[in-house]
């Protein structure tokens, strides 16, 4: 199992911040994020107020960002961690059918990462995934639906394909893969899930109704919640103090999703206090 | 009297930070600072942890800071604040012989702002001073010893010998000036200030002992205790909350004033929060 100091989720400006931290104190970091590092950046039109820096867009402050990771020999590993296990004094993430093993965690996953369907918690293991190379064996020759926010998640859906009798497949993005004959492409979002015990119907937004025994979820980035049950929020915003730590001991926030202001300098000087804090639980 | 929304004091990273982000938000700032903003950033031989830049030197990063606040239109005034009165719903700075109104004060002195000697709070007011133009006339043809940190204090200097007898000037920099024949340098340090009621005696490094009825301490940054009375702290620092307010309403501190980590994205993430919170402060 690989095994590292510290595992930063998300690569905006509070992620990047961290690893740079995390690093620059010889610790080693695995850092895990989307496609797109900081999208509201790679959209921002003009950034002022991030101190050495001015005028710049924000799609220039993102490659420097990006710049700096690099220099400072940082790799960005794109994939989802669809779940993180406390261990007694480590905590294993779930990347995939992997895990890696972490003496402390920040997560820094900004504010948009997410959104909960009605129906997605209380069915989570019980027919709601969110890893198709973790889960997809249980759903051989059943009926499933699959909702895929990036196209890296393809080799999932040509997997699940495989294993599943029927896909009903609702992409949140231009689909670059030829669909295999079993797989129905639906124009559509998913509304809500419905069942007693476990999944039975997936509910679309144009009003169609799906009987099916599992969903799959495939989202480039999962919501804190979503990934370690029992983190304490306030007002949606992950609790911390004023080392960056969390309820939960080991696991650090830093970034928008701690609250606002939802600003660049801040996220990076937090990225750096949860980096210090992750570094000194670690030698503890 | 000059009036402005918000007034920093410190103009290292976390207050050129807090400068440039009040500014941003269409509010009035004063921003007054020593003569080098930050000395430590000056001397810092290679900084690879704030993000966006890597393998600069701190002097580097300090022009980069500098730059940034010139472009945003931000001047740093270089005097020294003797006192900040609270009144009512606004503050009054005392600058030289001057008085500036602030609905806000922003603190970030850094932790080498003002090593207070010993008996220099006890006769603050009785016998000691920080300001030449405003307590000078008060020792007309009185013994005073003065102390200085930097060439900029050579005009209180002056001043103070045209009003004093006799002046005991101890220099902890390099002399421009030329010095008035009532003017004796010596080359050491204060040590102590003793007396019953008021000040009367000025202890030396070397061991001597001076007879006076007043002593000016020109720094160019005074401690926040001397600026402020009343501001709590933990463990030598200012205590703020997560907005970065202290516990005197309206005033506000940012970077290594408020604790550890003694690092520039931490101060410069602070400087923007306490920037929010201030002009959130000036809008009730």
């Amino acid at each position: 199992m690989q095994q590292v100091d510290v595992a930063i989720i998300g690569c905006g400006p509070a992620g990047l911040s961290a690893a740079i931290n995390v690093k620059a104190q010889n610790r080693t970091v695995l850092l895990v994020g989307p496609k797109i590092c900081s999208l509201s950046l790679h959209k921002a039109h003009q950034i002022n107020n991030y101190l050495g820096f001015y005028g710049v867009s924000g799609e220039e402050l993102r490659q420097y960002f990006l710049k700096h990771a690099e220099a400072a020999g940082i790799e960005i590993t794109r994939v989802t961690v669809s779940a993180i296990y406390p261990m007694g004094k480590v905590f294993q993430l779930q990347v995939r059918d992997k895990f890696v093993e972490a003496k402390a965690v920040i997560l820094t996953t900004g504010v948009t990462a997410g959104k909960v369907l009605p129906g997605e918690d209380s069915f989570l293991g019980k027919g709601v995934s969110y890893c198709a190379t973790c889960d997809g064996m249980f759903y051989r020759d059943k009926t499933i639906a699959v909702s895929s926010d990036a196209v890296e998640h393809e080799d999932e859906v040509r997997l699940l394909a495989e294993i599943a009798a029927k896909v009903y497949y609702l992409p949140q993005y231009e689909v670059k893969m030829d669909l295999p004959n079993n797989v129905e492409l639906l124009d559509t979002k998913i509304k809500k899930l419905k069942g007693s015990d476990r999944l039975e119907v997936v509910e679309l937004e144009n009003g169609q109704e799906l009987t099916v025994e599992g969903v799959f979820l495939l989202k480039e980035q999962l919501a804190p919640t979503q990934i370690i049950p029992g983190l304490e929020f306030v007002d949606r915003h992950i609790k911390v103090d004023e080392k960056m730590a969390t309820n939960i001991p080991g696991v650090f926030a830093a970034g928008d999703v701690t609250g606002r202001p939802y600003q660049i300098a801040k996220a990076v000087g937090q990225g750096q206090i949860a980096a210090f804090s992750a570094v000194a639980w670690c030698q503890e």
